[in-house]
C-alpha cells in the first residue's frame, strides 16, 4: 500500500511540477519577481501586504490562497493593486495549476513583482513549488520564538524570514535572542527582517529587500 | 489519475480508522475521556495544558504531537502529568495508528482524561480521526477574529472553541463579537470558552466542561 501511494503521490506532483516549470520559465522571460508567502494563520502576511502596497515603488500584484471567503483579497483590493484570490475548499496549500489559472488574469507586461499569499500554515505549502523565485517565512512574535525548531522546513527552505507582530512582544515574553538563533541554526544564508505592522517600522527593510530581488532577476 | 489519488487515499484512511475505532472501543471500555486539541502554531494548547494541569482534579495525561522536537512534551513533563511526544518528521497532523502507539506507554488504569495535542495547524488535523471523544479548537486573539470563516472545517467539527490570549485581545484589536457570532453561526452547539494564560482566568470553567465530559462519558 505504502509504495503504490508513494508512486501516485509521485506522478500526481510530478504533474503540478510541469505547471510550477512553466510559471517560473514565464516569469524569467517577463522578468516578474514572484514570492511565495508561507506563515501561520494570523501571522500578519496580509497586513504585511497591505503596509507593503501602500509604499512600494514597483508595480505590484497578489495572488490570495485561502481555504475559504475572500476577505483578504477584498483588504488587498482596497489598495488598488491587481488581486486574484484563490479559494481551496478544504485544501491545506496553493497548488501551481491554481496559481497558474491565477496569473493569467494579470496583465503581466504591467507588473513588476507578485507576491503570492500562501493559505495560512506553517507546515504543507512549504512542500510544494509554485513557480515562484522563493519562499520568504512570516512569523509573528505572538507565536513564540520556539517555532523555528518545531517546524524547520520552511524555515530551512525559504530566502527570507520577516517577524511580524514585533509591537507585541513586551506582552508575549517572546525571546528574540533564541529565535533568531535558530533561524540562523537552520539557515545561515537567510535574510531577517523585523516589521512592526502598527508604526510601519521595517517595511522599508524589507521592500528594498525585494526590490534588490527584483533587480538582482533583471540584472543582465 | 485523480480517482486512483482518490482510492488509494481511501484505503490509506481505512486502515487508519480501525486504528480509530480500537482507540474508542478501548476508551470507552475504560471510561476514558479522550480530547484531541487543534489550533494554529503559537495557539496557546501547551500553555492552556500547562495552566490546566496544574490545576484539575482528575488524572490526566497528554500525548504531545510536533513535526520536530520535544519541547512541549518537556514542559507538560514539568507539570508532573505521564506525557508521550510524538514526531511526525514533517507529518501536518497526527495520525490514529501514532496515537495508538502512544497510548500504550501509559498506565490506563490510572487515568481519567488524555489529552490529545495535535501538530500546530488550524487545517489538516481537522480531517483525522484519532479515536477521541472530541475535537476542541483552541484560537488565539492574536490570529486576528476572521479565523472561523477562513478555516471553517475545524469549528464546524469541534465541540468547544477556547479563545486563548485574552490579555492580548487589546493590543490586538481584536473583535471578540465577530467571532463568536462567527463560531455561532458555524456551530450553534459549540461550547465557548474565553482563557487569559498569564491570569489563569477562564481555566476554571473550561476545567469544568473537561469534568462534565467525563461525567457524561461514565454515566451509566
Amino acid at each position: 500500500m505504502a509504495t503504490k501511494r508513494v508512486s501516485v503521490f509521485k506522478s500526481v506532483l510530478a504533474a503540478d511540477e510541469q505547471f510550477a516549470l512553466r510559471i517560473r520559465r514565464e516569469m524569467d522571460e517577463r522578468g516578474v519577481l514572484v514570492l511565495n508567502l508561507i506563515g501561520s494563520p494570523g501571522a500578519g502576511k496580509t497586513s504585511l501586504l497591505e503596509g507593503s502596497l501602500r509604499r512600494c515603488r514597483f508595480r505590484a500584484a497578489v495572488v490570495e490562497g485561502d481555504i475559504a471567503t475572500a476577505r483578504d483579497a477584498e483588504r488587498i483590493a482596497s489598495c488598488g493593486v491587481p488581486v486574484v484570490q484563490i479559494n481551496t475548499k478544504g485544501g491545506c496549500h496553493l497548488e501551481a495549476n491554481l496559481v497558474s489559472k491565477a496569473l493569467g488574469a494579470f496583465e503581466l507586461d504591467k507588473i513588476d513583482v507578485i507576491f503570492i499569499e500562501n493559505v495560512g500554515n506553517l507546515v504543507c505549502p512549504a512542500e510544494f513549488d509554485l513557480g515562484e523565485d522563493c519562499k520568504v517565512a512570516v512569523c509573528s512574535t505572538a507565536e513564540g520564538a520556539d517555532k523555528p525548531l518545531k517546524y524547520p522546513h520552511l524555515f530551512h527552505e525559504c530566502k527570507a524570514v520577516v517577524l511580524t507582530k514585533k509591537d507585541l512582544s513586551p506582552y508575549v515574553r517572546f525571546d528574540r535572542e533564541l529565535f533568531w538563533g535558530d533561524v540562523e541554526a537552520l539557515n545561515g544564508k537567510a535574510v531577517k527582517i523585523e516589521v512592526d505592522n502598527l508604526t510601519g517600522e521595517g517595511i522599508d527593510t524589507w521592500l528594498e529587500w525585494v526590490e534588490e530581488c527584483l533587480e538582482q532577476k533583471r540584472r543582465p
